[in-house]
């Protein structure tokens, strides 16, 4: 067992950095995928396969690969499939947000249009779907459909509670764990099952991949409201401006005055932009991120002794890793 | 062994007539669907539902079940997998071409914005994928998974090629294939499958939906140019305007002199709308609608001949009446 109590000194390697080889072998089977499609369709899906998804969904589900017994091509497929999934909400988030840059290159439907890029995401849907059966096993095929679904979930009631100030906290978790943990989730459950791992312990790595992928979901909200444009490299402080209610603002609230929180109601009822400046004209939100990014360290922990089922090795210390990693992310939004 | 070459004539009625009971399962079996969402997602998916997809599938599905020994709730599944899909599709279009009504209520864009009914669609795949898994065949997942997969590449495709006078009628066909064979195949087939017929049987029943569904969309095709909307109860004439050349303009285009043929590329070049009296301007189309309706008939003609793994029944007949049934609504193209 590993000592998951041990309190592993953040690396200054980023953790994925230890299954690189690996990774370069989801790049190819990436390559792979894209020629399986129309080869009139073909040079679209390379397109978005080359410019977005960071692969973090591979890496996880190659980490726990290696944790458990070793990378198979297994491991390698389940990543593929999980960041087909990943890549295709990507395509269909651009079009909602109507963003026309993603790391620098121009977005799917900035190129091609609105049309083409929401059958562009159907296409990649049903591709990794149905590659799923490629595992000759219906339980494999089931959970990566339910995380695919629950993933369109949790951004559908994301979208419908915008500017909706009776959003509860216990629902923005529950939509976060939808739109992100269920992912991330998938990728290290389902590694774990891969390995022949026990109920028990595939329970426990679905855990870690769940609250890892939740805190990661509160790490990207803080950043939106304190986070430097040069240094992220995307678009910030568009949650309050689109009427998303993310955890510091919850906390925000639950802190305002009275009065604070009538001036705060009154402007999302209005569904007037809440941006930045007007926030701080009615309140001081320091302490909400605080707490905040206290809420997620918490999660890291929790996803530390989810850990507990994997013998000591590189793999399951560079899972541990991430977690430090994400923490250090975290405790420079206090700042 | 069914007589095909018998010539059936028309039914006045409707054939899918008989198997209303089983449409009506059909109907109970889509609700339950319903309540496998989110209770915050359900009314979004309840609202399609209720309101798109004419269960044309579905009821290819139960028609071969019952050709092929009787209908079972694999047969009724079945279709409502396939309804599922072709209901995201239709959720897709709708906000791919703006369109803001659908059987005379409104759209799910037009109620809920594009944002939303993106994920809707998305979501309403994803479950339809994932519900194929409770047929613990693999091979129907895949088939599935592969029909969808189709229908999105076809549509990429339709929309990549848009304004394109080098069009041939060859992509034509491909794309129809695609975009509408591929579902319609997969019910029958699929249900044949499930009914225990062998290989060789699937694969006639299968081309037997292909080809309904080509002729079906050659019909469409033509009503969009020569139907009456008060008659159709939708928007027609749209498709020129989208640059979408389907099969009578490109019979009108083979047709047409070198000169007609320059005025009319000069449109498409120019990326000019064609509307139709500019292109009844350029060119008369009385001959290209003609010689579609023939091509479509012709495709009729041969799916008769695909029922002959189908004992004779009420529901192979059914089967047959569809085709003259289209064939009456292809004859009125004419005039």
């Amino acid at each position: 067992m590993a000592d998951t109590s041990a309190q592993t000194p953040p690396n200054t390697l980023f953790p994925f950095e230890l299954v690189r080889p690996e990774l370069e072998r989801v790049e190819v089977s990436i390559r792979e995928q894209v020629r399986a499609f129309d080869p009139a369709v073909e040079p679209y899906v390379a397109y978005v396969c080359n410019t977005s998804g960071k692969r973090i969904r591979p890496a996880l589900a190659i980490l726990v690969g290696g944790a458990a017994g070793g990378v198979t091509e297994a491991h390698v497929k389940i990543g593929v499939i999980l960041e087909l999934i990943h890549m295709a909400t990507l395509v269909h988030d651009d079009i909602m947000d109507g963003a026309n840059t993603r790391r620098m290159v121009p977005t799917a439907n900035a190129k091609w249009g609105n049309a083409l890029s929401v059958l562009l995401g159907d296409a990649l849907f049903s591709h990794a779907l149905t590659l799923a059966t490629d595992f000759n096993d219906l339980d494999i095929c089931r959970k990566v459909g339910n995380a695919a679904r629950e993933v369109c979930q949790g951004e559908i009631i994301q979208t419908q509670r915008r500017f909706d100030l009776t959003f509860t906290k216990a629902e923005y978790f529950r939509i976060i764990e939808m739109k992100t943990g269920a992912l991330f989730a998938a990728a290290t459950g389902l590694s774990a099952n891969l390995s022949g791992l026990d109920a028990e312990a595939e329970a426990k790595l679905y855990s870690y991949g769940m609250k890892l992928g939740t805190a990661y979901q509160i790490y990207d909200d803080c950043l939106d409201l304190v986070g430097s444009e040069e240094v992220v490299g995307k678009t910030l402080r568009t949650d309050l401006i689109k009427g998303k209610l993310t955890l510091p603002i919850l906390n925000l609230l639950e802190t305002a005055s009275e009065a604070q929180r009538m001036k705060l109601n009154k402007r999302i009822l209005d569904q007037e932009p809440l941006d930045l400046p007007v926030l701080l004209g009615i309140a001081e939100y320091e302490g909400a991120i605080e707490s905040a990014v206290d809420t997620a360290l918490n999660l890291l922990e929790e996803c530390r002794e989810d850990l507990s089922p994997l013998a000591d090795s590189v793999h399951t210390d560079a899972l541990r890793q991430i977690t430090w990693f994400l923490a250090g992310l975290l405790e420079k939004c206090r700042r």
